[in-house]
């Protein structure tokens, strides 16, 4: 291993954000940690030109990002976040002011969010940039929220608005941590995930873990101001964005109508960053269906992913 | 997210080696599992053209390396591997086939050290490819192994021969789990590391960690065949090579003479695959001294970690 690694490595060293759980954090062979409950964990990797444009948004923004996913994973299962291990592939021509932004994009976002950089691997070669983030959460047991509990009659909510994402939200949301543990604690979530690959995709994923259909209703999803914009420059609709951008990183649930009421009277009042948006409901036949604003029903398009960042961002 | 990539998730998930730990493997936004004791937590990520040569070593050795060097971790804390978390950088190119070699090379070697393949994230791009994995393991409280622990008057062992891991070695070394288990059984392991920069680098790390020196017997490194064929075919000698080369993924450790003695006694007569072979001691004065053969004593040089693959393999 170079030097320059080992200092870069020291520096990280010093000012990794800690936490109790981590017995051992960065220096040794491994890490060592003490986990109450059951432990939840995720991988995520992002890639220059792909999950963003490092040229265009900075190191800062895409070491931001690596976690910020990975932060929504946590989220998606009612986790609370604990360690982070961070894997480096960085470009020969990175210079020691690019890493430490890099990290600075990660060491802020993990200690907002009171999570511990605990370990990590630091490579450099001829190729572009590369994150990979493994990240270590903790729930009590049985209470991790998946995707496979949605019922039939339950209300199905976003916690924010849809689309347009790559006009910037991508880079710059807040992991929807808060919002999923403060739900998980004032009602019953049966099904969740985060919203990625697109609302109509990720739709799809709910309904065949669930083993449910779900009906919603076009007016009543939220449109973001960014999908708006993003309409007037190509040849889809708002409501096309919303369903189909993805990288929305809100949070896709279910529950009951009376926690749904229980919990809307909870929130009322409550200084919160999130909503909890109704936009349809699971239903006992299987299909994917979307009533429009005219009354009519279609069977909901299967837009899969339609990759962002085939053009460069418009940041 | 492409419907490849879902056909090829949708494989990994079917294939996958599980154990009772874990609780959900792959399939939805993060995995769950109950590691008994202290979780023990590492993170390589092993690249093309760095770490091996894709076009000359094949994907499946390419994938069990990824895995390997994993393991390797987990055997320097004495830790019980329980699962692990793919990240998959593969370039565009990639076939069907090449993404089913790299996972059977993972899954084959997941399987003999009853490792899960518990979840991950696949990514394609128009660059080369790169495999993160991030592995965890479990040891008991106070049982993981560390670098510090080292004392003066300690022998400093090594599992098997060193040098020359560049011919084959370290695509095809077995990881040295099962050494790591059965002598934290049977003798208090002061401290420990597996030799992945090279013994002169390592000894630094352990030195530095435990505040300790140490005196190595240049007679007593075991030196591998393939250390003697490379001082054939450059200006290195085979000690330099045995020194300096890195990769050779056995396990440098101390413990008491008495500890040593009782554990080579456990040792006659088993059928283990590993060799404790002594070659020096710690001591209380700083530095890294090796005694030649002809009795006078050299400050062990710092040959740092001369990068392997900065001419392609000679497989």
């Amino acid at each position: 291993m170079p030097s320059a690694e080992f200092d870069f490595i020291d520096r990280i060293r010093q000012l990794a954000p800690t936490r109790p759980e981590v017995l051992l954090g960065i220096g040794d062979d491994a890490s060592l940690l003490q986990i109450p409950g059951q432990c939840v964990v995720s991988t995520d990797i992002v890639m220059d030109g792909t999950d963003f444009h490092l040229a265009q948004c900075g190191w800062k923004a895409a070491g931001r990002k690596a976690l910020a996913v990975n932060l929504s994973d946590m989220a998606a299962m009612a986790a609370t976040p604990i360690a982070v291990f961070i894997g480096l592939v960085l470009p020969s021509s990175a210079s020691t002011e690019n890493c430490d932004q890099l990290m600075s994009g990660i060491m802020e976002l993990a200690s907002e969010f009171h999570v511990a950089v605990a370990g990590g691997d630091t490579n450099t070669w001829d190729g572009k940039l590369a994150i990979s983030v493994t990240i270590l959460g903790s729930v009590a047991a049985g209470a991790a929220v998946r995707r496979h509990g949605a019922q039939p009659g339950d209300l199905l909510c976003v916690t924010g608005p849809l689309g347009g994402s790559i006009s910037g939200h991508h880079l710059t949301f807040t992991p929807r941590i808060n919002a999923a543990l403060w739900l998980a604690k004032h009602c019953q979530i049966n099904a969740m995930l985060d919203l990625s690959d697109g609302l109509a995709s990720d739709l799809r994923h709910l309904a065949q873990e669930s083993r449910v259909g779900f009906i919603i209703d076009a007016e009543r999803i939220p449109i973001s101001p960014a999908a708006l914009q993003q309409a007037t420059l190509d040849s889809l609709s708002p409501l096309e964005h919303a369903l189909g951008d993805g990288e929305d990183f809100e949070l896709l649930l279910t529950l009951s109508r009376q926690d749904f009421e229980n919990v809307t009277q909870k929130m009322a009042g409550q200084q919160l960053d999130f909503q909890l948006i109704p936009i349809g409901e699971a239903t006992t036949d299987l299909q994917l269906k979307m009533v429009m604003g005219d009354g009519s029903v279609k069977i909901l398009p299967d837009l899969g992913y339609r990759h962002q960042f085939d053009q460069p961002d418009p940041l």
